[in-house]
């Protein structure tokens, strides 16, 4: 009889065989959605030079004391800088530089008048106000000083990072490598996508969901088909599998009397079956064949899903390297209807709206674990605890967001 | 003088002139983000036939009446039928067939009682409850009936709406050919990637951040890197760009007189410059090249950032035929400072929390343009509306969701 485990035992025995993989350098532009295997850390300062945030004109903000449209201050003008360029010279007392948006100020100058705020004459410029030091102006390193990590080990690099990254000339950098996923689907009753299902047979959708996901969790999938109920056929597939850094198989974990899966499993490595106490998903096989992992998903669609995203997406992101394993879990207010607690952890697709500030929560009708319907518009999956009783519309439960895309949600 | 616009003026200006790209055909595994070109409709029921959703024994229920671990019904074991197959037969009053999850249910049974509440003797089975008709089993058509719209025209197809599609068969699919986003980035300030800065120079970052938002938003970004501020290299780069759909610059576009991109758009097409009450990111350009869309962008790369998320990744989910241009709007809860409302709508880069049901969003520090530091980290943008007085902490605010990854929200 399989062993029967809480989510959390059977997440935490995956996840103590799981590793991160090796690390390699990427070119910057080519990186995103990877993982960095370092800290990135500012070798110089952003802005790399003190500059001006405007058009106007570099001064010492000693000379425009009590400046004003009726009592301007007369400067001599002795130039211009443009972005990219730098004024050779120093600003002397007495002087103003005409200077451009991100130009670098010049040596002697603290500060800059807009020009809104002047009048050209022959050679000198008129300063119709004051300014004090440091007006106008980004000083060197108030982005970013040296040294500041800019993203740390373990974090997925974003737009953002990407930005920063390049901004501090951060390249090739170093990131894990990106696991490859053979996924392989299992049963006599699948019809592979494109051939016409026999009598008693349905169309196979494991193989796209799983290689939709694994794509989204940072990995590459490998499609390798069906793999009818023939030890035969089933041990090829394995064979073929055997590059990859991860197997996953969905279909033939169950009790049924034709699950060959195991039973080739079990003669090629070591593997585990489990009774998970949630719903939907309970049957769920776990081991290694040499050093890969196999994680065995049920064959129902829901269910390959939801334990796809409680176990084998962690399990992913572990691989990547990445910090954080889980999506963020929020709580949410149950909309729509009542649900009843069991003895096992209920997992409840759900659309997600926000109603002045507070996140409401309604399941996608039937929870059947062989409706794919259930799966679409699903934006959440709500955490229904083990236990007795009613989770009454209007209570709070938690909800595992399904569409972070990798970015921070506080906890 | 560049015309002032409002944020809305400036979007359905933009709107007006792009529309989707033509459709073509793509095989469903590789349709994940892509978005459908008409409504995919289901040309059977899912699932196809009625089967059991258990291993156990397909019977007549009106056989089963008054069955009990006391008074078991003895019925006529006829044979087996696992998934993928389909009993030949009809199922007569007094018999019994031994059925495994997803197989089919024979004619004439109506109803499956788990193995485990029956026992198996030479030939016939003893059922130790009674069924009630359509216990136990999946109607056919129970999850999608023909007909049933799966995901509308204008959806973007995720995990769950491959899987779906799959399972019912419909491929190739009718999608949105994907745009091509031709990126320039104009100044001579800038050193490309890769490339040590000269006295006065930035390294040049918007390059690749755009080309990762514009990934993101679902097209093909085509980086032809940094145009120094020269007539002929200009032209030369539009040139590069003339077979894009959208043509994506930065810099160039404020009132600096170095500004020569301005000048070149004007004698290629027709140009708008425009200023938009909005911070940050007043300079906004657009026009058209022939018939390729321009989007001049401003340089500073956060400027860039918020107004590409306002008006480019819009324009690009409408080239791509999304029926959601936008991402989701839900109401926040501000948090760790107080924000001054002033005469331009103020867009705020905020990091997200949930708290007992409610989102709260707290400004990623100090959020002048220049500083790349303040995207990192952010999952919203709050908006800040035109007007005066203060928004203080503890206040509602509406915030533009930046993490959806084309997940559905409701609003």
């Amino acid at each position: 009889m399989a062993e029967m485990l809480s989510v959390e035992e059977a997440r935490d025995r995956i996840l103590d065989h799981i590793h991160p993989l090796p690390a390699e350098e990427v070119p910057l532009p080519g990186a995103l959605g990877r993982v960095l295997a370092e800290n990135a850390v500012a070798g110089e300062a952003l802005p790399p030079f003190t500059n001006s945030a405007m058009d106007g004109y570099a001064v010492r903000s000693a000379d425009t004391t009590g400046a004003s449209p009726e009592h301007p201050v007369r400067l001599r003008l002795v130039g211009e800088v443009p972005a990219g360029q730098v004024y050779a010279g120093t600003l002397h007392p007495g002087e103003a530089l005409r200077i451009l948006t991100g130009a670098a100020l010049p040596d002697g100058g603290d500060s800059v008048l807009e020009q809104e705020r002047t009048r050209i004459g022959e050679g000198v410029v008129e300063l119709l106000a004051a300014v004090s030091p440091g007006t106008n102006i980004r000083p060197s390193g108030d982005d970013v000083r040296p040294g500041t990590v800019l993203a740390p080990k373990g974090a997925e690099v974003g737009p953002a990072e990407l930005a920063l990254l390049a901004a501090l000339g951060i390249q090739p950098i170093r990131v894990t490598r990106r696991p490859t996923v053979a996924i392989v689907s299992t049963g006599d009753e699948l019809a592979p996508l494109g051939e016409t299902p026999g009598p008693g047979q349905i169309r196979e959708s494991n193989g796209p969901y799983l290689a939709a996901v694994v794509e989204r969790a940072g990995a590459t999938p490998l499609r390798l088909g069906v793999a009818r109920d023939r030890v035969e056929e089933i041990r090829r597939l394995l064979d073929e599998a055997s590059g990859a850094d991860l197997i996953l198989t969905s279909g033939g974990v169950s009790v049924g009397d034709y699950d060959l899966v195991k039973q080739i499993l079990t003669e090629r490595g070591t593997i585990d079956f489990w009774r998970v106490r949630m719903r939907p998903g309970k049957p769920l096989a776990f081991g290694m064949i040499g050093e890969t992992p196999v994680l065995g998903l049920p064959g129902n669609p829901v269910s390959a899903a939801v334990t796809f995203e409680l176990f084998g997406r962690p399990a992913l992101r572990k691989m990547c390297g990445c910090s954080q394993l889980e999506r963020p879990t929020v709580e949410v207010v149950l909309e729509g209807e009542d649900l009843e607690r069991a003895d096992r952890r209920h997992f409840v697709r759900a659309s997600l709206r926000s109603r002045g500030g507070t996140l409401t929560a309604t399941p996608t009708g039937d929870q059947g674990s062989h409706r794919i319907s259930s799966l679409t518009g699903a934006a959440a999956l709500l955490i229904i605890m083990e236990g007795e009783g009613i989770v009454h519309a209007g209570e709070h439960v938690p909800a595992i967001l399904l569409n972070d895309a990798g970015m921070p949600w506080g906890g």
